[in-house]
């Protein structure tokens, strides 16, 4: 009996299989390479997210099993003889920055949001507007609630933006927002809205792929920290606008981002006087900009703590910012609070573990929209 | 000079890239891989579509030049010791049947119908929409022309079928048809139409990652010749008809479909009597189904030359059938014509080189598409 179990066991081992979720959550990834000196596996998946040789059969398989891991979407990439690339059996793979990485997604936990399940789906829309400053049209992604389609209602927006190195789907591929939306919205924790995800590297056009100029083969990684990212604003929100059915309502506009789009957000909520009631800051750079220690001048970036005032006189009905204590940008969002806290303006404050990272940006989106359109 | 030419030669091919297109249309692949032993170059894009060696320098970059390509898209993978992998530095991928692929898309011709260029772009939605005989939920993609969003037109419909192994983005992935029409359309070579990608493998629900049932990490190849798709083609109809703005006629309706979704374009336009005046056949299985020598009997697929008359007879404005020569499936093609030419009935027969692949079935689409609701 013990001579049978074996011979399966070797014989099963020969098997290269996409990922599998194993009963106590840990996770054996593997990889058919005979022929390689060493296979490796790295990225968030392997404990410490360091690069983890895998172990290889008699018949070339090579295996890594995890250690058990918390409920989450983790990616990963196999290393061959030195080479990082997605993994051949796992169809599941993302792209941000121009570079792909496989994921795969632990259950039991804040996982299961991340996962499709039988409830009601909303839609997503890739589309295109015209960027007048900009000269050129631009891809944005936006997703109606279950049921846009056939329903006459209209909705509040959230403008949901990304970080640097993204583009306008990267909050639908590490950020699975469409299955995060699906979800909560299927458990009544939120109010159905539409999300507009915007490209917030007004350099680029569209996706790798999508896009006319950027070539296909590598994304431009262009921050835009320049004001044009808010200077165009007002053609996403007058294509919206005219093009959905949407609620023209501060009452009804969120905005919020993250890195990147955190200072894009606050810029925007600033710029825009009276159109957003709720504006959120993940992991954001908000900040005075400055040039040799005075106030920059330019128009989207100037006068920047009298637009906070002014934003706050206005009123609006919640200013939300969240961060990791080990994000690099912490300080950023502590200047921030300390600044609402020195004139008492209120504000709520998400504090959690962790870093610069999908993970808690997802975390965040799941909380801030929990707290929208109420 | 020569010594100074080798050395910036040298030093320029320590640098590892993205797809080189050069300017005789060959194309450079480059792989940065030190410690491997053997890095090939495997797929559509080497000669013969053989799996080529590239060549390493002493900088561990390895690089394949092809020989001058006629401009089309070309999918390849990197082999790294054994193991065939997209290509790290290309951000262009896509997924067929579960698996991933790299492509470059050589300018100059055809090529360039499926470029992104600047002219105004249609939107890629993707919706889902409720298969009641099948018991779930379940998503396809539609492109809208350019303007749609923005106007009260109503316009004509192209339901477009995918081959076995595919989901609901083939088209746009390999397919590259929201490319297409909009190239095409700029070129005021196509009336603006609706393009509706079902997914044809009823067993799926969605694309790898999109699907509550079928495991994130690998697409079941499930194909679907068992008249569950045609049964809940109605649901397809529906959905569109009730959440698009399309004109409900049968003079503003066309279903083509490539190998598996040939078959099922032939059966649907059978089944579906007086719904669409345009069929298109790309590669397929048109064909009796029989059991032991007699016609099989199964609603959906009985009576089929009785049918087939009844669709003659009923009027329809263009029967489209391409095949390549060395399709293996060109037989069915011969025997659909075949049988309308016994029976005096007309059709329009587009023969290429070539077999049973992208290349030829983004020709069909592009020819096609060309003849529909003028």
């Amino acid at each position: 009996m013990a001579l049978a179990l074996t011979f399966s066991a070797s014989a099963q081992s020969a098997r290269a299989l996409p990922p599998q979720i194993n009963k106590d959550n840990s996770v054996t990834l593997s990889c058919k390479a005979p022929d390689a000196k060493i296979v490796q596996v790295t990225g968030e998946i392997s404990s410490g997210q360091a690069t983890k040789d895998m172990v290889r059969d008699t018949n070339g398989v090579w295996t890594y099993t995890t250690s058990p891991l918390k409920s989450e979407m983790y990616y990963y990439l196999i290393k061959v003889d030195g080479v990082s690339v997605t993994d051949p059996l796992n169809s599941a793979c993302i792209i941000d920055g121009g570079s792909h990485y496989s994921y795969v997604i632990v259950p039991g936990g804040v996982g299961d949001l991340y996962t499709p399940k039988h409830v009601p789906h909303g839609s997503v829309h890739k589309v295109w507007y015209t960027a007048k400053d900009l000269g050129y049209d631009r891809r944005m992604a936006i997703y109606t609630p279950p049921g846009y389609e056939q329903s006459k209602k209209k909705y509040p927006v959230l403008y949901l933006l990304h970080g640097a190195g993204g583009n306008e789907e990267s909050w639908l591929t590490f950020g699975r927002t469409a299955q995060i939306m699906d979800n909560l919205l299927a458990e009544g924790k939120i109010k159905p809205m539409i999300v507009v995800m915007t490209s917030g590297s007004t350099k680029n056009q569209a996706a790798p792929g999508e896009s006319p100029d950027e070539g296909l083969y590598r994304q431009i990684s262009g921050s835009s920290y320049d004001t044009s990212y808010e200077v165009q604003f007002k053609d996403v929100l007058e294509y919206v606008e005219k093009s959905f059915r949407v609620i023209k309502k501060k009452s009804c506009r969120a905005i919020a981002g993250l890195s990147m789009g955190g200072e894009q957000a606050f810029q925007t909520a600033l710029n825009y006087p009276d159109t957003f009631d709720y504006v959120g800051i993940f992991s954001g750079v908000p900040r005075v900009r400055t040039i040799n220690g005075n106030e920059l001048k330019v128009e989207i970036y100037e006068n920047t703590l009298d637009k906070l005032d002014k934003e706050f006189q206005n009123g609006l009905k919640l200013y939300y910012i969240a961060v990791g204590v080990d994000d690099s940008l912490y300080k950023n969002s502590k200047w921030l609070r300390e600044t609402l806290d020195s004139k008492g303006y209120p504000y709520v404050y998400n504090e959690t573990s962790g870093g610069h990272s999908w993970r808690n940006w997802r975390l965040y989106l799941t909380d801030f929209t929990q707290r929208l359109f109420n």
